[in-house]
């Protein structure tokens, strides 16, 4: 009898954007007339750049003739040449030397997110910052790391590091001893940066503990202040303690093409029972080869544009854009009397309730009464009550458009 | 202290095929002059359709310009024209019906036969054929669903199905209860193919035993013999009892462009421990959503291209150049003697070495005297000692001058 994974049915109904989509579909059907504006869900509204069209083009192009055909993919890590020019573009001007081969492309950070937790055994303690991207904590549920849900909505078995106003959005790092560290800077759904000394704390913590820190850098291209790394490993030492995950989904608005990337150091270690060391980056590897298969060729060719003198000049355009609407978002909503934080080196924006207004009755609020869809800040996590998430990542007009209704409410 | 998943320590040394590529490039060094031509993995050679070529260049287009920019696919299970073409395309015309939401679009068979196995416990039984494409097996291990690997290569707890020469290549269900069966057909590595009666067979074993069957059938499009059936869905019953996994990899040249599905459906059920049953749909679904984001829309558009009447027809054209490879290949290898199986329904030979010679050393042998790459059986499995795999992949030439090496070896 083919028994089901217990540990599926201890996830919280429904993942959180299916739930808000449902909510809004409803309401959409219940209002006809209403013009909705979403700034709910991270998707992007900007096209691709010329460059990424142009060089997609002349991919496909080159699938089209034996002679310039590409099948798989060696290996499924990817394309020397993507993973030379990210070690070229996104590591060696910030002073980080990383392999090629410390690099694995992939279909997304989302996937590598949630994959990334297999290499582990299911005795580790995962630790997370509260509010938290659900997949972090999901994917741990479903492989059977965590207890059953309590009352406040946590997971048993997973410390939840609370990220609040009090401390700026940025956990330090616990007195517990953990084994498995999600960080995710620039923030989501908070906004929040870390700083250089923040950062090196976390990794002292991950030396000391011997801990492995998954440090999700899907945004690290919308910060704005140089003194911010934009990655962990500018951080001494953090190349024996951290894997790095990237994407191009919101850097270059491929979130419909899907490309992403992680960075596992050879020098990255964890421990077998018997105290056994074993190299990461072998490991990563030998998952990556057995059940995934690479990203499309032209995708790869598509990524690699947004290396080329105009590629990067064009997806800064594009990134503007949005960094242009968080901070018109941010003005307005604190000229009405919100408290807002976030949007200066994310794109998104994580606004106060009004005093004794929960977050889905917030989110309700907006939607009924500005057509407006946000993402309920209890959704990634019970720190997250009170609050509801915006995204920068709208057309200019709806967001002024957006901003006024709220304004009217 | 990060502890590793321990289950990934059982696994053999490096999968398959980079120790081929190793062998390969060990031989190409110390021969520069050498012509190899691979018959080994299983990779296509022929250009992508103009039809897929067209839709896919239209796509690109789409994603340049604001209006017609696609982000995210909702849910990231596939946009609905392509699992519409799916429905009425691959299983109406056979009488099936399955709905749209049955359909979970992804980036390759190889992703979603590894990835299946989540959904389950880890004290359930797996049953693989032995020889079996490596995936099945690795990820079970990788899971921790079996012990250790024994002295004969098979890793304990798994039930291995010899399929050999005595029984076609086809084992039938066994007499013991086994939960999760893993089947393929047309198989790689053998070519085999199921009767009808045989898959009536397996469809009443799991329906007894309330097991769970993953019929992979990447390479239905190679079957010419109209009695076989394409899909497990043309035997009564087997939507209660079976996932199947298609790709789009051989039937249309997609290794390098990556999209495939997976057909779960509404009526599958798996059991909780209190005997609770559980849809395997919805947790497929949630698996889907939470640890995936979709492919690539311009995949999805290429994809979609296959199914019009002149993608269908050009790919049937691709289709026909491996076919008559294989025919090659089998024709004549039996006219020099050699014991071959597989060719007719499917794009695998499956090549007996000569009596008392193993399958590395064979496939050291062809890749020496006859600078051919191949695949040895035994890599499959230990049923697969004494066979090496060919594929009709290649370019006809290279197949014709490959035969004639071994002809003269």
């Amino acid at each position: 009898m083919a028994r089901v994974n217990e540990n599926f049915l201890k996830l919280k109904e429904g993942y959180l954007f299916p739930e808000i989509a449902k909510r809004r579909l409803a309401f959409q059907q219940s209002h006809p007339g209403a013009k909705i504006i979403s700034m709910g869900i991270g998707d992007v509204t900007q096209p691709l750049a010329p460059a990424v069209i142009e060089s997609m083009h002349r991919a496909v192009e080159e699938m089209g003739t034996k002679e310039t055909f590409h099948g798989y993919d060696d290996n499924g890590i990817g394309y020397a040449f993507l993973r030379d020019s990210i070690v070229k573009n996104d590591y060696l001007p910030r002073g980080v030397h990383i392999d090629k081969d410390e690099v694995f492309i992939s279909d997304g950070a989302k996937s590598d997110s949630a994959n990334i937790q297999e290499l582990f055994g299911l005795d580790n303690i995962v630790a997370v910052a509260d509010p938290v991207y659900p997949v972090y904590v999901d994917s741990n549920v479903m492989a059977g790391r965590t207890g059953p849900l309590d009352g406040r909505g946590m997971y048993q078995k997973i410390l939840y590091m609370p990220a609040t106003a009090e401390n700026d959005f940025v956990p330090a790092p616990p007195r517990e001893k953990t084994d498995l560290v999600y960080l995710c800077f620039p923030n989501n759904p908070t906004g929040a940066v870390a700083s250089r000394e923040q950062l090196e704390a976390w990794v002292d913590y991950a030396r000391q503990n011997r801990s492995v820190i998954f440090f999700d850098a899907a945004y690290e291209a919308f910060i704005n202040d140089p003194a911010i790394p934009h990655s962990i490993y500018e951080i001494e030492g953090a190349k024996e303690v951290a894997i790095e995950l990237r994407s191009f989904s919101k850097t270059a608005g491929f979130t419909g093409v899907r490309c992403a990337f992680s960075v596992v150091p050879k020098e990255l270690r964890a421990y077998s029972s018997t105290g056994r060391e074993v190299g990461l980056n072998g490991l990563w590897g030998r998952r990556m080869c057995t059940k995934f298969n690479g990203v499309s060729y032209i995708t790869q060719v598509g990524a690699a544009a947004t290396y080329t003198r105009k590629g990067k000049d064009q997806i800064r355009k594009a990134i503007g854009v949005y960094m242009n609407n968080a901070r018109i978002i941010r003005d307005n909503l604190a000229s009405m009397g919100y408290q807002v934080y976030g949007g200066i080196n994310a794109p998104y924006i994580w606004m106060k309730a009004p005093p004794g207004i929960g977050s889905w009755e917030f989110f309700d609020l907006l939607l009924e009464r500005a057509n407006v869809v946000t993402t309920p800040g209890s959704g990634f996590g019970p720190s997250g009550e009170g609050y509801v998430r915006l995204t920068a990542f709208g057309e200019p007009d709806n967001v002024g458009e957006a901003l006024e209704r709220i304004s009217r409410m």
